[in-house]
Order: C-alpha cells, then structure tokens, then sequence
C-alpha cells in the first residue's frame, strides 16, 4: 500500500479502487462465494476494510449475498459488463451464426478473444450429451495449444509471438512439452490455409478446427472453433462449415476481406 | 460529494469507490463508447479526476479504449461478471435447456431474472429471421407487460406487487394504461396456471407464453419463455414444451417441486 502524504488516507483514492478490485478480483470459478473473513484473507485487506468495501460494493451490486449470505458477485456487475465490445457485443454479434454452426454439428461451438498471453472464452454453445470440454465461458485457454489459441496467436503481433515461443510451453492437459519450433511451424500454417487444427486425448479424444473472425479494419478480433469427439471426425468435413461460417461473421463486424 | 472531514479527500475512501462506479455506471447500451469529456460531462465529474479514475479502472482492464481512443467497458469486468451466480451462473446452467427449447420453436427464447421493479435479461436465443423483440441480453424489462415479467411478478413477496400495482403503470410499447385490479387477476392466474401469456401489437405482433424457474429452496429464482409471431401460433400448443423445460431446468438447479 502506497504511504499517503497526509495522515493514513490513500493519496488520490487510487489505492481504495486498487482494493476495491482486489477484493472482486479474489473471485474465481473456483471461488465463487466467499464469507467476509475468507475476503479479507484473500487479499490481505483488514477484515474491517474489508466490510467497509463490501459495503459499498454491496450497495453498487457489483456484489450480492447469496442465501447462507456469503458474498457473491453481483447482478449489476453483470448488467454493465454486457456492455463489454469485445466480451458480450462481440457475442451477441456471433450467436446467430453460431447457432448456425451448432445446427450443423451438434456439439460445441466456441468464440474466444486474445487477452494478453491467453485467450478469453466469449461463448460456447453445448449439446447436453456432448464430449466434455475443459473450458467455461468466461474462462481461459492456452493460446499454444487449443484450436482458438493456435488461431489468435497466430494472427497476434510478432513480439508477442516471441514472448509467448520464449515461455516454457507444455500441451494440456496431457503435459507433453512444445517444441517452439514445431509451434511457429504450426502458427505459419494457420496463416497460410486461415484454420487450426488441434487435438487433444485426455481426458476423452477430441478434434477441434479453428479459424478467425476479422473486424472491420481487418485485424483479427476473434476465432471461431468447433469441438467435436476425435473418433470419426474428419477435419475436411468440419472446414468448408466453419470457414464459411468464420467469413460471414466477419462480414457482418464490417471486414472489407470478408465482403 | 460527502465533505472529508480532513482536507479535501473523500472520508473512508467510500466516495472514490462511488465515483468510480458512476463512471462505470454512465455506459449504456446506447452509449457504449465515450471520450474522457463525455465521461465527465456525464458523470458531472471534473475533467481531472475523471481521467484519474478512468486510469485506475483502465489499469484494472474495467475500462478499455476502442480503435477511436473512447472508453468502453472493458473485458476484464466482463470476466468478472462471468461469475455472478444470478447472472452468468443461472444462464450456463440454463442454457442447454434453452436449447432443447430453441429447436423446437426456432424463434425466440428468453431467460430473466428479477431486479428491484424490473426484470433482466439473462440469455436470448434468437434466430436471424425471427420476430423483432425489444429487448436485449443485459436489458431491462418491465414485469407488468411481459411474459417473464408476469411470471416473475406474480411469485415475487406480496409487498413488492403492493409497490408496483402503486405505480402508474402502461403497456409497452403501445402506451395503453393498466388496470392494477387486471393485472392482480393475471397475476393470479399466471400463479394457479403456472405460466403466464402475453401479446404484443406494435411494432410487430407477437405472443410469448412464459413459465416460471425454481431453485433449491424453491423459489422462483427465474423466468423462461418462448416469444413468437402472434399469427398462427396457438399458446396451448407451447405451453407443454415450454412447462417440461422449464421444470427440468428447475430440477437441475435442485428444486425439490421438479424433482
């Protein structure tokens, strides 16, 4: 915590944002509803702090009281994060034309956006009796090795390509490590036939193909996959629905290449 | 503005926090872009202070800027919000229902939840070539005049109905006035029938029947229903996939009355 140059307040307020963050930040999809004393504890904030942010988040609904009263994160929260471009308008954007692609296959449909070092799951569409998929709407997937990741990093700027080669890689979640060779490889070829391939064995054999979704300066905003069970898939098959699926979302965010 | 007690900064940090979420708090689905002048002209915040604020919720990815340099909501509050159980939460669990429903009609379905005197729309499954409906996904809507909003009205405590019967209340979009002793009518069918219909004339004809979502104490925690175009659709023939869906969703969310 920054020493405040005037008794113990917090210079500029900063701090109390930074805390008030920190105390949403804590939740995770493991971590859904936590007491004030497991709050307090998780970020290290005095459980008198603590209630006084909670308070107040509280009264924002950024947080709410689930039924054994533990707090949870809030309805309101919700409502302005809707307004997200890249989470919730890029979605509503896409779902029709995942719904069409869901149609077709019947099993998983996913939209992920770049975050940094990893990709951020936007939507995923499910049949009830699909294959399991490791991955939650809101969560996050390694951009090395799933479908939407090969496609996002790929596409993504150069630099951040070699920071992302330079880390210690290891497919998931079998544990096998990459060879940063084979991944440019890999990366090059996604460029070059504009899909991803990817397969995974544990914990049950699946295929996905991949490809990206341009926006209207025709930068790639997002990749589009389908997940399907590994046991008689056929790449080739899955590619000309998702290609044309990928090319007229695309259209519709305003990508001259895709018009 | 509270004054501090000490020099000018905001007592206990509270106010900073509401700043903040004010800021946040000026995006809407019509205004979903801002520059930092807007931001502080519509949060009559002065200039400087706004951009500290934006600076602080840019750094924790609440805020991020679009291509023009704006100000929009950012993706890190989205994934935040992923985890609010009534908003995200409900609809992950919802949503295979929801397609089950979905192919069956392959027009709308809707999924809302109660907030204060309004209802908020959770999920929305639309086709392209459906009906036009007025509402989006993270929207308000109003419970004496929809579907979900019927259901969620008649199942909420009998002092919350007192508070809105009091209010001078009209049908959207048409304008026409409410009679509070009909709508206590339909609120009591809507409760002895366990769904609730409702037609809309303008800007489109159309007809949603609506049923009711029950959690683990079994409470109504939600609303789901089907919105079709009024001609030829026939309220008796939805209603039985609309009442199987929503009971087995309600079974999955561990309402004893579905099990």
């Amino acid at each position: 915590m920054t020493n405040a140059p005037r008794g113990h307040r917090p210079p500029h307020g900063a701090p109390v944002i930074d805390r008030a963050f920190a105390l949403l930040g804590a939740f995770s999809a493991t971590r859904r509803a936590m007491t004030l004393a497991e709050l307090s504890r998780a970020t290290g904030t005095p459980p008198s702090t603590a209630l006084r942010l909670a308070r107040r988040l509280l009264h924002w609904g950024a947080l709410e009281r689930d039924g054994g009263g533990r707090y949870v994160i809030g309805l309101r929260l919700w409502e302005l994060a809707s307004l997200a471009p890249r989470g919730h308008g890029l979605r509503e954007a896409a779902l029709p034309y995942m719904e069409d692609l869901y149609e077709a296959t019947h099993q998983h449909v996913l939209l992920a956006v770049r975050d940094g070092h990893e990709a951020l799951l936007v939507e995923r569409l499910s049949a009830r009796d699909a294959v399991d998929v490791l991955y939650r709407v809101g969560g996050r997937l390694p951009l090395h090795s799933t479908g939407v990741g090969l496609v996002l990093l790929a596409h993504a700027e150069p630099e951040l390509q070699d920071q992302v080669l330079a880390e210690p890689l290891v497919h998931e979640p079998e544990g096998l490590p990459v060879s940063p060779a084979a991944l440019r490889r890999t990366l090059a070829r996604v460029r070059q036939t504009g899909l991803a391939v990817a397969e995974r064995s544990e914990p049950g054999p699946l295929l996905t193909v991949a490809a990206p979704v341009r926006g209207a300066d025709d930068g790639v905003v997002a990749a589009l996959s389908v997940v399907v069970p590994a046991s008689g898939a056929e790449p080739r098959a899955l590619a000309p629905a998702l290609r044309a699926t990928a090319r007229a979302l695309s259209r519709s965010l305003g990508s001259p290449r895709a018009s």
